[in-house]
């Protein structure tokens, strides 16, 4: 027997997803029909994006598992009506665009790359900077992706410090954790780098407080989630001279809108969103795989839990 | 009994190389007198910059060895009064410096975050580009610093081609050689870096005949030395569209003149010569350690072949 899988996402996603999807299915052994618009008491699992308009998972009463497309989940982490299992997406192909994106944006602050690229005006200014092993990087959030980002970042000889909400172990890493651990990671830290899930304990984790402890003269770059930042803090800090740069993906608002004061702050980059993103090809690797593991009784991956929102 | 180290660089290195010399002298159990001014005749080695004003070697009769202070040797191979024999540096602080220029430089290309850098303008361009695994490099040139560079480009998930004169074997590396090599190289080179050393073998290795080579819409990045590139015929592949962009660190003359078109060329980034610098600590040990080696009747490290000229 065939099993159903219900697409929730956006609908220009379909076209993405389709084929890898079905082609995934067939490469783990899956049976499945996969859908746009089919009964909700007849699904067996969901393949979920926030855009997707379900907002009721109450009508799935056979559903086994939400799958969600993305590894953010703050959109249907709160959801009440969700009493089925839900899964994050941790893709190898989201992780390597995240590690490219975050190794980028990091050298290019530590070179000063802007200097050159903005600045072709024929004035020769021949300073060397320091080497990597001169500017300690600090990772907020040690899941899949801060650890990846900070192997990258050790293998080109920046320290790297990282911090998570319970302590880990992480080889080349200097680990902290807890209140006490966060003053001291951001107090060493000229690039910070946030990569925490967004829940209510990490909301406005980088405020007006807490980029006090920054060094005089540090860069945030910020792939992980808006609320991680008090915007007006991190504005105020930038104008006073305290933060020397911010480059952001990730807003409260996004598309960020046109009038915000992020886009035409001279010390700010904006980036749409696209420090990374799920792969197709890989993520449906993913989905099948958690399918066949609950069709086989297996512990599913990346299961969020409810209580901590991740 | 003291051995005679005449320090023959412009003045103003004096003060950078001084202290870290005489500690490195100590450390490998040299024992010295470092000097700016000392006879010829009484000169046991020779630490050596193309600024010193040092042109004739021939009253150095009793010099051991001419210990160059840079990787490139250009300016003083080819010098007929030097029979005695001469060294380049290679010194893992430049070769970090040069990990770093190269894999930020190319990060930098295949992420396109100059749209970003210079278009703070409002509009959200969420277009999310290939994965490295996507855009092949080639590195011209398998020397320490194109095979560091490699290793590094390699452990950020790009298909590195490697091209240099004698066929060499790297790991992860696809390494090409000779001329029929130099074609397959450039021929699926995405973005394109060179790293050879100058000799008259490589000027113009990158003539208007290789540009042509490289596909349509390929990034051309020059850490190595100006002549290796024809200008003209790189200029006229920009204009044409043939090329995307050249980020170019070197130059047939230096500094670039305000008033040469590559300037204000706006698909040429200029830095200046900055990629990477041999770094006074770490050089002064590989010049101590070959001193110690000379003395000690060993081989010295990084001889140069003077027929080959590098």
């Amino acid at each position: 027997m065939s099993l159903n899988v219900l697409f929730a996402a956006s609908p220009s996603r379909w076209s993405q997803y389709e084929a890898p999807l079905n082609e995934a299915f067939k490469a783990f052994g899956v049976k499945a029909v996969l859908g746009l618009d089919l009964p909700p008491e007849e699904v067996d699992y969901i393949v979920y994006a926030p855009q997707s308009g379900v907002t009721d998972f109450t009508p799935f009463t056979r559903t086994k598992a939400v799958l969600n497309l993305w590894a953010g989940v703050e959109n249907i982490v709160t959801n009440d009506t969700l009493t089925q299992p839900l899964a994050r997406m941790v893709d190898e192909g989201l992780t390597q665009g995240m590690v490219e994106w975050v190794t980028g944006h990091t050298l290019r602050h530590h070179l000063n790359t802007d200097l050159h690229v903005k600045g072709q005006d024929g004035i020769w200014r021949d300073d060397v900077p320091p080497l990597a092993g001169d500017r300690p990087v600090t990772i907020l959030g040690l899941g899949a992706l801060g650890q990846a980002c900070g192997k990258a970042l050790v293998d080109l000889g920046f320290p790297v410090t990282g911090w998570s909400r319970t302590q880990k172990d992480v080889a080349g890493i200097a680990c902290m954790s807890g209140k006490e651990g966060l003053e001291r990671a951001l107090a060493t830290a000229r690039i910070v780098i946030l990569l925490l899930p967004h829940t209510s304990e990490t909301e406005n984790t980088l405020d007006a407080q807490a980029i006090a402890r920054l060094p005089q003269g540090a860069v945030v770059i910020n792939p992980g989630r808006g609320p991680l930042i008090d915007d007006d803090a991190l504005l105020a800090a930038l104008d006073s001279g305290h933060l020397d740069h911010a480059t952001l993906d990730v807003f409260r608002t996004e598309p960020l809108p046109p009038e915000h004061a992020f886009w035409a702050h001279p010390k700010v980059t904006v980036t749409p969103h696209k420090a990374s993103e799920t792969r197709p090809c890989s993520a449906a690797r993913v989905i099948a795989e958690n399918i066949r593991r609950g069709e086989a009784g297996e512990p599913f991956l990346h299961l969020v839990d409810r209580s901590l929102g991740y």
